[in-house]
């Protein structure tokens, strides 16, 4: 069951929220974990709150960059109290769902940031989608291991009455195949000189943006290198 | 928001469950706490974990008993893992919140029983309905706090696209006023030697859920406790 989704936690404070995630997670039958650079782990703290789901943690995979942990997905999709002023697409709640369940042939990151600062917008550039918790106006504090409580939870209520559609599947390239494309366009750009010191930042935040949209396939993704190289062996001659 | 409807913890052993619930509460809009019987409150590891709503804390009422805790509300709903042997009627999530939010006249009551061992089958007899949170079949273990996430959540939710239906608004009794007349019952079926020490568990639990399921209004109640009294009266004359 969601053998296909993983829960990540990056940059996370509190071991003890890493046995309260993985607790939450295996009440509604998620047991994959990728953890980037947890403060501390593994914890005897993180065991303490992991009652009954000490395999969930030992099979946590860690890793020292989000860039590592997002790379063999086909959707990341990152956790966001805030609304963010960048125009990263975002889903509500049901329609994240309503995308991983109809997609069962597709890896998924469901991401979620530190305790205190959530998801960088670097982190988020990473995302093809950002989602919302709805919270109260007054107070959006969610527990880091609350939010996953509650995703996890509608994955899990959702998948019961869901009906998966038969619409032709997707080969849609993982992430690692599209951000090498991204990459190598920001490298290009800087060799021509279209991106400066000066306008790298907003410029790389759009592009990632732009291709995230795109959905990529990897034929998609292989063409776009294919016109990248030609592009500079051209330069290089 | 939500000022008609109250959490309440029975038994809690962990007071850092009791901030983590202040702190699922407030996220939903919800700031009214009953504790039971807390082991430790106040407590410092409770406003540790309330991360900007020891206000809801400070308002907490502490009570000796569920008894109390449940007089003063119309409608009291319990929370349970399991499926009980009782009878008592059950709702699913939704119908719960459907109940609640067509019915903002009357007072409700959401009971969490005690983190290992949940609300005790007496318990469940103070309870008009049950509600179960869905969890995977292999793990249903939730966090006391995650629970009230979830439910609160679920309130929250619902609340945005919910339009309230224009019907009769039910005078319904209290817990207290109905309770006092069931207890009255019982005592009077003892004196009739009805109820005997070999059947005065099963028949009490009988009771309890046969009145719960009527719904009684204040003047159902009122007239039951006048057929009572005049029995009484006749048997002691």
């Amino acid at each position: 069951m969601f053998s296909n989704v993983h829960i990540v936690l990056v940059n996370t404070s509190h071991p003890g929220n890493i046995g309260s995630t993985a607790r939450a997670m295996k009440t509604m039958g998620f047991k994959k974990l990728l953890l980037v650079n947890p403060k501390e782990f593994p914890s005897a703290k993180s065991d303490a709150l992991a009652v009954g789901c000490i395999d969930v943690l030992e099979k946590a995979k860690v890793f020292s960059s989000l860039d590592d942990a997002v790379a063999s997905a086909n959707v990341n999709i990152g956790l966001s109290v805030r609304t963010r002023k960048a125009s990263i697409p975002t889903l509500n709640v049901n329609e994240c769902i309503n995308h991983v369940l109809s997609n069962n042939n597709l890896k998924y990151n469901i991401i979620f940031g530190n305790e205190s600062s959530g998801l960088s917008n670097s982190d988020l550039l990473k995302c093809d989608y950002m989602v919302s918790i709805p919270t109260h106006k007054d107070y959006n504090s969610l527990n880091l291991s609350a939010a996953v409580q509650l995703i996890t939870y509608e994955f899990y209520k959702h998948s019961n009455t869901h009906i998966s559609n038969k619409k032709k599947p997707i080969v849609r390239a993982t992430a690692k195949e599209k951000n090498y494309f991204i990459e190598s366009l920001i490298a290009l750009m800087g060799q021509t000189k279209f991106m400066s010191v000066k306008n790298s930042k907003s410029l790389t935040k759009k592009i990632y943006i732009l291709f995230n949209k795109a959905n990529l396939e990897s034929d998609e993704v292989n063409m776009l290198l294919g016109m990248l190289n030609s592009i500079n062996k051209k330069l290089n001659k």
